[in-house]
């Protein structure tokens, strides 16, 4: 289709990346809220192909940010093609998504994802920025995630509520309610990473790769200075990553960190519910089917 | 002023790239444009600044593409910060100008600039992937930096005639010219990295880093395949580069490489002339400043 280019390697790359695809979760949360808030035409899927383009764009320039080499059980483009073909790719993809909405006059789907792309850059500079020094508080962690991973998620929601004909205010309502499933979103991978998947067996990604995540932040809060710093301390160390795999999973369950974030999670979808109250009576099962989707998923 | 950011890390690297900015050529094609159109007001004052943040970020993550660590004469983000930082930084910037524009409902600004965007990473790709195998021919170099390089420059010239109130046409026209002059431009730094320049020295990085500009693929066109094959032998080999360069400057010379290049370049400046001819003889001197400006500079 439109990923036509004249540069026959980057046929060879777009080809390996669409057949490598996700589980599109961003465009269906945009299909969905256009359908909560009315027709979906031309406009919200073109407004479902933006972000699915800037969301690849984003995540081939993250596994070079991560030196991943892998990405949904495949090699990585970075681990193809080596670090410049990726940015570059990235770079094209952005691109491309940015002129599918020029093209067609999608201004205001243009405006709201362009703010995701600045927020998500923003935030993962910080997290990197705090991360050196293992620092991250619960109101900091809230503000990464909510740059990094929630601002793309509010993004499709504010898109396809625009792209159906919602006005301003139901458009921010939108935001605001894709705003919080998006950190809710980001705490259930968080809860994965710790274990609570279908294996039941921690993946270890993040202590791995020293990211402090809400379970965690909230267990270093129940101990002693000393305790905290302690775990801190391992985390940082060369320990092999499978003891300290375990040792910081049981530091967190018996300080109820996993409860903690489960907790959280709830309390955030049912703001969510509030924010949307009006649109929920009206379309209960489809609201309740979307906000499913994104937090309660297995994998 | 309007680089502010929540991220005390970002202001950092924002402060350094801005205090080493370069000689500004683009913003100041965007403004010799326009004033070559029509009056200067905001519309052209962001459309010099969209164009600046799109050129640095696409610096910034030639960095990472290119392994350099100097830029400018001094560091560069990904030597100073890394890879990981630098695409993010990049990202950021690229954010940062579309928002610019967006926000002050610049599309048409907005959309000339997006496609130059495309079709740098898609120039740069493909100068990539020839490269492999240095295969460049005359044709395949001229496509590459009309992508790579002119695009942009013709983008300055579209984008200020536009945001003069130049029309559909008269804007179509100083794209194309700018294209002619971006193409000799390019040209000027295949000549510097030969020699042709103040110092009267070559530096020799395009050779350093295999990349067949215009009067090496001249000369290699001079001679028998088999001398050709033993200078692209020389290029690939371990041998020290100040050998090299000085080996393959002498067979540029001997095979009229640089006057070859040079006359290219003059008539890509008449012929960008001829495109513009009604303007030229409106704002002769203005459309000769930017001319030299742009080809005839010294470094």
């Amino acid at each position: 289709h439109s990923m036509k280019t004249r540069v026959p390697f980057l046929s060879t790359i777009m080809n390996y990346i669409v057949r490598r695809k996700g589980k599109q979760i961003r465009p269906i949360v945009v299909l969905y809220s256009a359908g909560l808030c009315g027709e979906i035409g031309e406009r919200t899927y073109r407004g479902a192909a933006l972000v699915e383009l800037l969301h690849t764009a984003t995540l081939v320039h993250d596994d070079v940010v991560d030196e991943s080499y892998q990405r949904r059980g495949f090699f990585s483009v970075n681990a193809l093609w080596k670090n410049k073909i990726a940015v570059l790719v990235g770079d094209y993809l952005l691109s491309r998504g940015l002129l599918l909405s020029i093209d067609a006059g999608d201004y205001d789907l243009l405006q709201i994802s362009s703010r995701a792309v600045r927020d998500m850059s923003e935030g993962e500079l910080m997290q990197l920025e705090r991360s050196r020094f293992l620092d991250i508080t619960e109101p900091v962690y809230f503000e990464i995630i909510r740059q990094k991973t929630a601002s793309l998620i509010a993004s499709c929601c504010a898109i396809g509520a625009a792209s159906a004909g919602a006005n301003k205010e139901l458009t921010d309502r939108f935001h605001a309610f894709g705003e919080k499933i998006g950190i809710a979103f980001q705490i259930r991978d968080d809860l994965f990473d710790f274990g609570d998947n279908d294996s039941g067996k921690p993946s270890g990604i993040d202590i791995k790769e020293k990211k402090l995540t809400l379970p965690l932040i909230h267990a270093l809060k129940q101990v002693s200075p000393g305790s905290a710093k302690e775990i801190l301390k391992l985390i940082k160390s060369k320990t092999p990553d499978k003891e300290k795999l375990t040792r910081v999973t049981a530091f967190v369950n018996e300080n109820n960190g996993m409860e903690y974030a489960r907790n959280v999670m709830i309390q955030l979808k049912e703001e969510a519910f509030a924010i949307l109250d009006n649109h929920a009576t009206r379309n209960e099962l489809d609201m309740r089917a979307l906000v499913d989707f994104v937090i309660d998923r297995k994998h």
